[in-house]
């Protein structure tokens, strides 16, 4: 019997997100996909589309900073006894603030949920993955892994050591077939966040001005499927229009 | 009645090389292919491939670093009233010496091979795909054009200024349709040069410790299907068994 | 009457370390030195040879981690009524491990040593510094700020963190006349710490091949003396022998 | 008898302006000092100020990107039996252009005189102090060294090449003994070029937003004698008040 094969992607919040994107997008090419986020409310209506769609997928309330919780998700996923073959953490919290008016606990979230919390899942992305030398680990970047710039000092500090695990990572364990990958976002995505967060913005981009959440989830399936003789370990994402 | 498409890739030689294998592949996506590179006999067996596998291809010799012949190529492409989507600058030239034993001639040759032959190549691509506001535009670098080691120093300088160009010219050209990439291939590509030039390092690398042709081919033609609110400028490839 | 000048360093421990060396340098400049770690014995012992050759110097028990203790080795500071002209963040917390060897709590405490004590000095240095709009702010970075290699991941990451958020606050009080420097000690400094932990690789390294403690201090003064008008933000210091 | 000890400049010009700065810095220093630049009327003016205050100084025209004239200044100073202790390409020559604009007799000589004049330099400059194992070699760079912005492009892929030619020389002569630096001075020069070139920019900036010539040189000189356990390669130099 063919064991199937699964997805799991931590940060699934809005049904126009990128983490539920990229859920619809894995349930399509028939992999059972695991997401987890804070909201179940959220998860579940994306659960819902996906099943309405014939996909199969499982919810799982957990926070990415509590180990224990992320635990418990790679334990649904190994009870489901599929081959994990792709996890993305895609938890992305940032907090603009002039730096005198960021505080000690918002500076600690920021690292907690943009980096710690990757590291409590890649650890476990890697526990599943190891035993059959093959998965797919992707981390979701921003602008700020690669430059910081007040107001986003904070963020673009948690980005950077986002960044440095990944790329750790991808030095230990590509040689043990885990492909690991780093994005990085540079722009706006086109999703509910920005359209509620920052409306008049998302108006002025206008199309094509913001990245589309289904073009950003074909580039994460194909950088996937590469062939391990020549993986890619970072790339950028851009709309055409965005300066950089 | 619609117009054919086609592509153009430069700095094609070897059957089992980097353009060769773009070739077939964008020929086999249903491209018109022009070919160039300075071997017409290297070229005409390409071409025959291609044709063979019922593929529409055109060979034209020509070096990248003289204007006149760039041009050539390029008028030949416009005659053939074509839209030109996708264009590769594949050269790659690479002596390594120790800095006292690079002459100025062979410090100079690796610069217009590597460098300004992408400019005069980048000038006619721009000047074919602007009307249209479309059209991908590939480099092909390499590990050096990251860093500079000895005794790749002045192949390094050659591909850190190609690197440079293709930045400066995504950033002019993707705000007007023009998706402009630089790959980074960390490694060595499983094809005839690599095996002829160092049999010894291509018998150790063994099965998938070199870039497999194909698979580098597939992550070109990936790249160029980029829906354009999110596209990729910059790439690296790399066996999963390479130290990085 | 004239204001007092004066200096702080966070992370002095041995004698032959380089905060002992910062606040030996600094208090032979003539500047009242502010000198914090968490072994009163270690403080002690180099205020008496900084006292014993005439210079000014305060001992301040403190974790860098610790908000509080922070906050009252600056109000020592505010207290002392002088001008804060330098504050040098030195704190280098290192636990090599595979990843899957290194814990959650040995995760956190790299980043809360390297990183977030950078975080909560910078604060009370800029607060300090801001009426007179004037001083400088180092942060000590290392090889693996920019480069994370196995089985340095967690410790790349928190340099990460720390030189993304030195590079933030350049951006925002450079223009405020405080000086920020972020460097890069690539290398292995030739002092107690690596004496006692690797005596072998300190042994080979003979002559010149690790980082002279006074030859630190010299680069990290002669920066503070920039002129406003060319001011460097980040540098690298490596033995002349030491491959990169 | 004690040999004197000489420094060399070549991309002199302007009174006002980094090479002759430099020139007066290094002869001050008590250093023969060799200026060379392709205007006699310039360097002859630099002479004078130079010689009037006491120094020692000697004229040479020639043009960087020609070979036999790089050759005859420095044995123009082995002949003079002094020790070269500093070699300092200071060429930098910039010209704005969009893309298509940019011709390719241009987008050629910015290479030759941003990079290529380098590398003749260079070969020089270490034939003279390898004998001696000492000796440092300063290329100046700029902001497009790292970054390539239209209408920068061309001036970037110069700069870029420049900045891995010294790269590649740091890896290849600091063990060897010859401190090779690479500075990146991100901003416009206090000097006689840009009250020319730019005057409205220029009195714009004002006080201190454009990097003084002299702090400028005290930088380059207190790189040069740092000690050889604790080289820089690289580092920026930048107005307080700029952005980056």
């Amino acid at each position: 019997m063919v064991q199937p094969c699964s997805a799991v992607i931590i940060g699934v919040g809005p049904e126009r997100g990128l983490g539920a994107t990229l859920a619809n997008h894995f349930a399509a090419e028939g992999l059972h996909v695991f997401i987890a986020g804070r909201s179940i409310e959220k998860l579940q209506r994306v659960a819902d589309t996906i099943q309405h769609k014939g996909g199969l997928v499982t919810c799982m309330v957990a926070d990415a900073t509590i180990e224990s919780e992320v635990k418990q998700l790679f334990e649904a996923i190994r009870c489901s006894n599929s081959v994990l073959q792709i996890a993305v953490y895609n938890v992305d919290s940032n907090t603009p603030a002039p730096f005198l008016k960021t505080g000690t606990e918002a500076f600690t979230q920021l690292w907690e949920q943009n980096c710690l919390g990757a590291f409590l899942f890649a650890k476990q992305a890697i526990v599943s993955m190891q035993p059959n030398r093959q998965g797919t680990l992707i981390f979701t970047g921003a602008t700020a892994s690669l430059r910081a710039k007040p107001p986003f000092t904070a963020f673009a500090s948690a980005k950077a050591a986002l960044r440095a695990l990944a790329q750790g990572l991808a030095r230990e364990y590509s040689p043990k077939g885990i492909h690991v990958v780093h994005t990085i976002i540079d722009g706006v995505i086109n999703g509910d966040r920005a359209a509620q967060q920052f409306p008049e913005y998302y108006q002025a981009k206008g199309q094509d001005g913001l990245l589309k959440l289904e073009a950003i989830a074909e580039t994460y399936w194909s950088i996937h499927c590469q062939h391990p003789s020549a993986w890619t370990h970072e790339l950028d994402l851009r709309p055409y229009k965005e300066p950089f």
